[in-house]
């Protein structure tokens, strides 16, 4: 078979990237994907409406997720990047001004654009921490508010893709609330990771991704929203009134939704141990840090799983590498450990998020090996 | 395990519901599909746009589809639906004008509706054929042209979701792109299970749909659009020059993205077979009209598998039966055939897309015996 038959090398792989760490699915995933791996699966008692289905029980789960964050409402989406939009595009206008932090996810720039908004920037501390600070916030938001009366929305990244930097979302919350700013709380990287709780963070809305963070096939989000808004956000068409405008009617449906269901029990313990997975990481940065010429950026300590390494040294060796920047993917391949792009040296994002003590300590041996061996060419 | 741990009665019976159908994995899809399961599985090797990933070979197999249906250009997207709100999205404002077909899916008004667009319809013939003629559209679309300057896209089912007619989308091409007006062909019902010539039917946009037709897992969607249209449908981000806008950088990846690529080949030679579908199921109506008070609704001979039956028959024995209008569902489940909507009696939408002989005689013989014991009660 052409297409896809190939086995992934990195199923079988110590992945490091963060962006794979959360969405390995569960034991309990892969029987209901199995059960539910065509096309309209979970439709076989559907009277209309993806979320109200109660065979498989999506409307219970939904329900059981919304007590799980917090929040009045839940639906189901493609991905948070969807579900930023949504919200997007049910409170704006075109030119209407969105504030957002520094370290935003592309899409939420991407998000905007599609709705013809502009994006007033928070800016973060700069290097090495690269901090989206709570006094930053409210300075710009107050000048925002000077200057314009748009401003219709705030969207605030509660970790970062980028630094893996958690932000004080409460105190930045309750700012926004003071203001009279909704907030939407970008939780692709905590929901499913770390406990999460809408309603003690301010935010008026929170999206969440099934296949970045909780245990999920793709692509499929969560929106979760409180009921002030439900008019807005769920309005329903006037010629199908059962139908909600803004998801097209129905949106992740069949394996992701299954998959997303299968995991919740899981995702809903892992929460709790949290804290070990902060712990795990901050023992990771120790242990990286003692190599020369690594060095952590962002927040310290770390209070997320992504870590972003600068790191000169893989620069220095690839310069006199046979394989070039290539050199330290093939030198990982060769471990089996992948999820470091290939022909970057410059700096190192990496997660060991769900990872045992053992096979952090093989990564960090890893790591020291490649360097070692990379100093003496 | 609380959610999904259930056994699916459906996969194990024959699912008449046309929706289904066309979405059964093929066994390279499963093997895909294991192989693929986790979130950003697919991401592994990509450099910032999905349709560019070569490792599984995403952007080979986009090209090699864009052949099957004879476009220029073809993304992934999150469905059918998506893909219309796509293309009404970038060629429309507030207000304008989109001329779509009386027998259009919801979601057609829907994506109109969330663009704050009007919808005017052409209307169907009505009972008991509800067809689309093509001198009808050509007349409303001459009114309405007249009428407002506004008019900026024609949206036309090629099979709808209620009696499975074919309309003749070669003409109505013609007539629309006589008129100047940009043609979306909504080949959700076709697409995988027809062969599909975009460029012969005059259609500057189709759309398809990989959980419906295309032997995928869902949610996955097809956009095919003529390279005229390239710079606006898929313009690009001002910040993130990579990263196309209505796509919001990317759409649907893992799981169904690997189905659609992994049952392609098996797609592309069963469109070649599409004579003896429509050949099966005109021997399946041949045989259920003569079941009294069963009678096929649309337009006549068959020219696709979904069938919408007229049931004054089963309505008149729910009248008697102790178990009301949901006897038909019950008996049909005895005897391991679902797909029917439970409670519902005076139509029956069905398909045996991809039966063999002796499984549609099964099902043809199963409502046989079931009236044949209803008249008795």
């Amino acid at each position: 078979m052409k297409y896809c038959a190939e086995q992934r090398l990195a199923k079988k792989s110590l992945n490091i990237n963060p962006i794979q760490r959360g969405g390995i699915l569960t034991p309990e995933a892969k029987v209901a994907l199995h059960e539910f791996e065509d096309g309209y699966s979970v439709c076989d008692y559907c009277e209309g409406r993806l979320d109200k289905i109660n065979k498989p029980p999506i409307h219970e789960f939904l329900e059981e997720f919304s007590k799980f964050i917090n929040v009045d409402i839940v639906r189901p989406t493609h991905g948070a990047r969807e579900g930023k939009f949504i919200v997007i595009h049910s409170l704006c206008e075109e030119g209407d001004k969105i504030v957002v932090d520094g370290n935003a996810h592309y899409t939420t720039y991407v998000a905007a654009e599609r709705n013809k908004t502009d994006t007033i920037v928070v800016p973060h501390s700069g290097y090495p921490n690269y901090e989206i600070k709570v006094e930053k916030w409210k300075e710009t938001l107050d000048n925002v508010l000077d200057k314009y009366d748009n401003v219709k929305l705030a969207i605030l990244t509660h970790v970062d893709g980028n630094y893996g930097n958690l932000t004080d979302a409460k105190k930045i919350g309750k700012i926004c609330r003071r203001k009279g700013i909704p907030l939407l709380l970008n939780c692709a990287y905590t929901m499913g990771r770390m406990p999460i709780n809408a309603k003690k963070l301010k935010a008026d809305f929170v999206v969440g991704s099934g296949h970045k963070s909780m245990a999920a096939s793709g692509p499929i989000g969560i929106l979760g929203l409180s009921e002030e808004w439900e008019d807005e956000i769920l309005r329903k068409s006037k010629k199908y009134p059962n139908k909600e405008i803004e998801l097209l009617g129905c949106t992740s449906r069949g394996a992701p939704i299954v998959t997303l269901m299968a995991s919740f029990p899981h995702v809903k313990e892992r929460v709790k141990n949290w804290d070990q997975e902060v712990k795990k990481t901050r023992y990771f940065v120790k242990e990286m840090e003692k190599i020369e010429g690594i060095k952590q950026l962002g927040i310290k300590p770390k209070m997320h799983d992504l870590v972003n390494f600068e790191t000169p040294i893989f620069e220095k060796i690839s310069k006199k590498h046979p394989k070039k920047g290539y050199f330290l993917y093939h030198e990982l391949k060769k471990r089996n450990i992948t999820g470091v792009k290939p022909g970057y040296t410059k700096t190192l994002k990496c997660s060991v998020y769900r990872m045992d003590k053992e096979q952090i300590d093989y990564i960090i041996n890893s790591f020291r090996e490649i360097v070692d061996a990379g100093i003496g060419i």
